[in-house]
């Protein structure tokens, strides 16, 4: 997920300042969060949601400049994202993230889990003081969903029944709701009217659930050292995405080898090569195409801008992960 | 800490609409999370903290009912509690809590982690929903002052050099600023001056800090089936507590028993015979009688009611456990 840098071209200089502050903002209260804020903001972050929250900034601003409080709801969208993180890999027992090993791996789960919960309460701190009621509930919905969508997963796991609605609706929860809340709020924090915020709403949504189809294509299609963790990582844990849901109308057996939770020897392997024979992987590519599409068209309520035209490159760019 | 029932009489009604309030607001997104719900709000809880808020909100609105404002947020600061407690016995590995199993060993690390997030951030949902900035951003500074307590006394194990003043500022940041954050909140949703909202403040605070140290103190003089947990369970975890600070003002040898973590064979029973041997446990008594002290003090700001009188009971009700 490293876009071409073009793609961040007008917002490049803010994100230089993003990377700092964040260090700054979470390390200041302890040398333990300090080292865990360099380790977490400093490695290999693709820093994707600030740069939508700066663009949608910058896109709805035009004339002006962005304001503190756009940055500030940028750095906001990181750190929750960054909670998130952590407590997966706490949840999930993950030892590396982004090709560098997890928070919980060097720290120990007693940190891992402090610090996340550290971030989220320090979020929710910075967003209480953007001083702007409906941006503060947005977000918090945010943060609820964020572990809704972890619970859900956790409870669907080899769950062959789940359908492709319940996949979107998890992925909504994991991944749109934090791009749709904070694409929403940029906008907000700009004044658009209520009718542009919905159409930024959906923007953000819509691309984010491309992002999640894409990712979960990349874990059949990728190398591990592409990924920076084990190719098919989802389906091994039970976490049954796209590819695999429509995989499954095809080739029955697959739902066998789920079902007994690849327990015999060899189960794995078959079953990568079923959806790999079928046109699983093609039908999420249609899906992701069609997401990354609605996302473009929403677009239109903007004026031209070079923020604007980078918004619309971003809803290529996800899908050129792919190729 | 199960206080004569007497205590809370001017909001009994209000409490027992409160604990189904609590299971309903938590256990409509999930099934697991009803559950864990059930469990977390149905066993044992002593609602100290909504109590306070309750009976504040009462002692402030005098002739007029409390508003649904004042009970959610007696209800927000039960579920920021709860939700500590279930990080906390994560991070801890508890396995009982107020004499019941815990969710993390009830439910597994990974439910426990995430049911926690969820209060957490519907805390904050709710909280935003008050539609009143600052107690937003007094209840979010709370959720930081929590984090922040707990890796402090992380850090702080085995450490014999920590000040009492350090030891207050850590208790202030694991108990007592709920407390005296929710009790301003509750002065302010009754539109009190910010003079009479800051006596609230400080009478949470020192209530909080007297609260904590007979915590602390009952650690060594209780029965492990008072307690819910095992006694000295504190100074075996290198958790190091007023009783024990003062102590080592007068057991050298206690230090060296500490130094080494209790490594030998014999060193935490003969640690507990020096702070038994010790005005440690007296000097504490004496620290906690006077936040009581200050804490009734500042409640002298409200007019004479019935809800007022039970607050200033709590000062005298904190200091009875010890007898």
């Amino acid at each position: 997920m490293t876009p071409a840098t073009s793609l961040f071209t007008p917002v490049e200089a803010d994100l230089l300042l993003l990377a700092d502050n964040l260090k700054q903002l979470v390390g200041n209260r302890h040398p333990i969060l300090f080292a865990a804020a360099e380790h977490l903001f400093g490695a290999g972050g693709k820093r994707i949601r600030p740069a939508i929250v700066l663009l949608i900034s910058r896109a709805t601003m035009l004339e002006q400049d962005i304001t503190l409080r756009h940055r500030r709801l940028a750095e906001i969208t990181e750190m929750i994202h960054t909670a998130s993180l952590v407590h997966d890999d706490v949840v999930d027992e993950s030892q590396m993230r982004r090709g560098v090993p997890t928070v919980h791996s060097l720290f120990g789960n007693r940190i891992a889990v402090l610090a996340g919960d550290f971030l989220f309460a320090q979020s929710s701190w910075y967003l209480a003081n953007l001083d702007n009621l409906e941006v503060v509930k947005l977000l918090s919905e945010v943060i609820m969903d964020l572990a809704t969508g972890e619970i859900q997963q956790g409870l669907n796991r080899f769950d062959t029944n789940i359908s492709i609605e319940t996949y979107l609706k998890k992925s909504y929860y994991k991944t749109a709701s934090l791009i749709a809340n904070s694409s929403k709020a940029a906008g907000l924090l700009s004044e658009v009217s209520q009718e542009t915020a919905e159409h930024l709403y959906s923007y953000g949504r819509d691309l984010g659930l491309a992002f999640q189809i894409v990712d979960d294509i990349l874990d059949f299609t990728s190398t591990t050292d592409t990924l920076g963790k084990p190719a098919g990582s989802d389906l091994k844990s039970g976490n049954l995405t796209a590819p695999v849901l429509f995989a499954l109308r095809e080739k029955p057996y697959l739902e066998v080898l789920i079902d007994r939770e690849f327990a015999q020897e060899g189960d794995l392997e078959q079953a990568l090569l079923l959806i790999q024979d079928s046109q699983g992987i093609q039908k999420a590519r249609e899906l992701a195409s069609h997401h990354a599409k609605l996302a473009a068209e929403h677009l239109a309520v903007l004026p031209p801008s070079e923020s604007h035209q980078a918004l619309i490159n971003m809803t290529d760019y996800v899908l050129s992960r792919l190729y």
